[in-house]
């Protein structure tokens, strides 16, 4: 089903924890050939303890020139301003890159340069690659800037109800994030004694994801994010009004027909999803009730996973042409 | 300042979370003299080892009539139907009741049939016990019915701004409770392995807390609670509109003005409140941000205290003319 | 490398943890061929809401009769009374069993007789499969019993050291077990806030899996197993004394010259594993340090895994000629 | 029973979790009179959200020289560097030192240069303040050692069996910890998504807890501590073989002698000791069994109260001639 039997793989940024969720599902891709795994930061080679039987080879000091020459796909996994940087040079020189920052998701430029200042605004041919909206444009593209994971989910629950003109304005989107979004730097808020036992709102009104989903959205919305104490995995509740006629059916059409193709999209209606049905998978479990007009949906996936590494290789995927679910399941 | 140096107590339900919370504060309350620590479904003594050195006597087989006998006043933790029967019968014996069930909190006969269909439609005279909207009412009450967790938080928040006239229609509370405001009795929901690392919307559009919200704050709410991986404590998410001309100052002037008095409440401002800041106390935190006239308030209590035991010995202190903060430090 | 292109296959307690984690690998393994879900105690067909778009089959109620005619191979992840009841009828009818409970795990009659009241006690002719040391015998066995959680840790990593004779009498084993180790029947022992922010120490002096670890191993052991405020994994702190002569080389060339050809054993020397290496794994973590004579081990495994689903499809791949590692990646 | 009516405190070390343990406590003293909190590192005064209306005051810069003007006790809880500067120069001038760092727990010159090479080795007269051995010694001692947290429990549970010579040599500690032990600086190891659902061995044969607890004894032990993802507790599994003669009886007698005076030491019995009965409490659980000559004890205590903050003010309640339990129901 394409020209590749196997395609030259590189990981940069392969010591976080979505660099590692890279690395574990493109060893046993069958079409992947991982020829670096990478870490900024990194002075010398050292070996990951969990992936020791899965992918052996040490992680090396990063080393742009050498994924440019040797690699046909870069995976980045690096800090925004490192991506920033890095990813159009690879591009330019003809490796497909899979940019897990934020650094080129935004398009408007005054957006761009408020929440990413070190992104250069003149980017082009940048695909947003939210892939069950991105297929046909995924062939084509050089540089493909995964969506962040909060407006992973919502903009999946909400994009087809929105397109269809289901809902009022004025959503909001209650979202609950594991504390490994928040990445593996240490860091007062992350400490585990600051985490456990407790629940904390951050960035609201002031969030770069709020942003992302609008524009995916077209809309504006209300988003506050919310740390709570697991690991893995997000949950978004949202609420929206139904427009004057429209009622549970509406949604669940517009749903279903908006992911009947999509593999990992998983429609469950009344029965809302819980975070414990999505870690470990690339799944989006969608889910809503109506009562009175009112939309209460909620929305899981697995931060890392559908929300990065996941969704990257899914990504990976359709660009080369292989079976989407390929290294995924 | 009252005619009591000490008061005779017992409490009903002194196993459970709330019960024992209950027993380790009279303990030590200077007014209080615990008489009697009674479980129903119990068939003989036990002691409590979280309880050794604190307060040692046995918990008994629930007595009735010893209740009714040998105390003033009678805090009950015990499952609705048996609050339902016991607490009239208690009141109209002449001994002051503090139910922390959710028996006697409805005061619409239909919603009291619909959500609690064992408890009489009849009982007069149930002071509803939020204490710092019934401190007159206290003083006088035989049967004080203290309110339910998710309630005292979103009705402490949201009563200020609503007799201020500063919202517009369309409230919505996004609730986040630990496990443990479940209670006790062993259930898949509330299992271990089926709680941990995830989290679960429950009770959408039909939670009884949600009647009990909208009592208290005379308007339709949307009201959706979920199940978080901690032990102890509420946080809630609160998301209204201004209404034209209204701003953030208005806020927090009826806010201010509406807690100048009590001990238990701490207004945050803009720096929203986290469960940690709460927990193992009877503090109320409220803080709340404005953007274009969106309005978002977090609320924190611990659900056993605050929401249960501690709001329950507040009541008790101005039901009886002692230091509203007596034995609540 | 066999004769089988594909095993006709049924799973018998489909819903509990076990059962989930099986159906999830065995629905992708080459070689089974998922002919039944089936569960104890189902009076009618559900499906599993986790494994939807993975193995969508609805989970039945048990029938042995058709596990007998027409499956090749049955897993049971049954309670201990009904697999000793299913497992040799099945056994006998030319259905080879990969048991998951602790029924036929004790060969001593008066040991079975004692832990597991309700197990046969003639039964010949079982395999105890922990694959490491078990290969050779289970190309022909009928009946496997699969190890318990506990002892495939303690055995992987203690086994070879007595078989090597180096250490001293007297040795102690302190496990820590996440919570799903005990089951998905909720209990107060298993119930969320019973569980969350404690420990404690359960089973001393008096645990089934202690006999079985000191069959396997030959030796006396003081075992103390505790739960801690985990969902999954097996950690064992190990402590012995080494022989006079021996040193911590010896101890590295008994465990390797015994796992050389295991690829789910990983030997980690003085880098002492954690369980967030192995979950969700297969692994075998084993790591050791010495001082002045005294040795301490730490082992770790994913209990649902190489503790339970894992380490029967591992057997089953042995038993039937399979690749070691089929569906465990 | 004591000639102060009050002390005028100083708490050094405010904003870390001991430091906020130590004031929550202070404030409600009915003997304390406290004048200051400051914090080392903080460049301006700040408030602690989670002591809103306990206590208000800011938390200043360190000024040792106010301190030791205006203070007449004061509690260091800070780095062991700090501490090893600070305390002799408080206690010199006059000023009683409760000193939760360990910069003066090792006696041994050779021993503290190992493990506190910033600690003078020639400061004399310091008390080693595990309250329920020193209370004789408190009441004049000037520089009171607090003992680190896993010594507090290994200590307790173990002295009176080896003053009695119950025990026979090769005692083995493994310990289980919170995290909060670890303190508030975020690190790798502390740091949320690394610790949550995982278990680590750390400092095997080489953490300085283990010289404490030798020092105490004077036995050698073998001591192995562990991080377990909860908050607060720590819990040691204590295992030890009884000499020739000795029985369980004799365990029994010679704690319930050595704590019959002892208000926070809770003996168990069979009935092991949980975290959850000890958190937020200056308890100390001690429970064990025996069998065929081998003893298990369960020792637990929250690691932030009796094994930092609740302790340090049980030897300040000591050392003053207050009633032991002062400040710490």
């Amino acid at each position: 089903m394409n020209n590749y039997s196997s395609v030259r793989v590189g990981v940069a940024g392969a010591t976080g924890y979505a660099g590692v969720e890279l690395l574990k599902r493109l060893a046993r891709h069958r079409h992947a050939d991982v020829r670096f795994a990478m870490a900024s930061g990194a002075s010398e080679a050292r070996t990951l303890p969990s992936l020791a039987r899965i992918w052996d080879a040490p992680v090396q000091p990063l080393d742009a020139d050498r994924l440019a020459a040797e690699t046909d796909a870069v995976f980045l996994a690096l800090p925004d301003t490192l991506a920033a940087e890095l990813a159009p040079r690879l591009a330019d020189g003809g490796t497909r890159v899979f940019d897990l920052s934020g650094a080129f998701r935004l398009r408007s430029p005054e957006l761009r340069q408020q929440w990413y200042p070190h992104s250069p605004t003149s980017v082009v041919d940048v695909a947003y690659g939210l892939t069950e909206r991105a297929r046909l444009e995924l062939v084509n593209a050089k540089l493909i800037a995964c969506p962040g994971c909060y407006p992973t989910a919502a903009v999946l629950a909400l994009q087809p109800l929105i397109a269809a003109s289901l809902l009022e304005p004025g959503i909001i989107i209650d979202a609950k994030s594991g504390i490994s979004g928040a990445g593996k730097t240490p860091s007062e808020r992350t400490h585990f004694s600051e985490c456990h036992g407790s629940i904390a709102a951050y960035g609201v009104f002031g969030h770069r994801h709020g942003a992302e989903i609008e524009q995916e959205l077209g809309v504006p919305v209300t988003f506050v994010p919310h740390l709570v104490p697991l690991d893995r995995g997000i949950f978004e509740t949202i609420y929206a009004r139904l427009r004057p006629g429209v009622d549970v059916a509406d949604v669940e059409a517009a749903l279903t027909c908006a992911y009947a193709g999509s593999p990992f999209v998983r429609l469950t209606g009344g029965q809302l999803p819980e975070i414990k049905h999505v870690v470990h998978t690339n799944f989006c479990d969608i889910g809503w009730k109506v009562d009175r007009g009112q939309l209460v949906m909620v929305v899981c996936i697995d931060n890392l996973v559908k929300g990065a590494a996941g969704q990257a290789i899914q990504n990976f995927n359709v660009a080369f042409g292989f079976e989407e679910t390929e290294g995924l399941d």
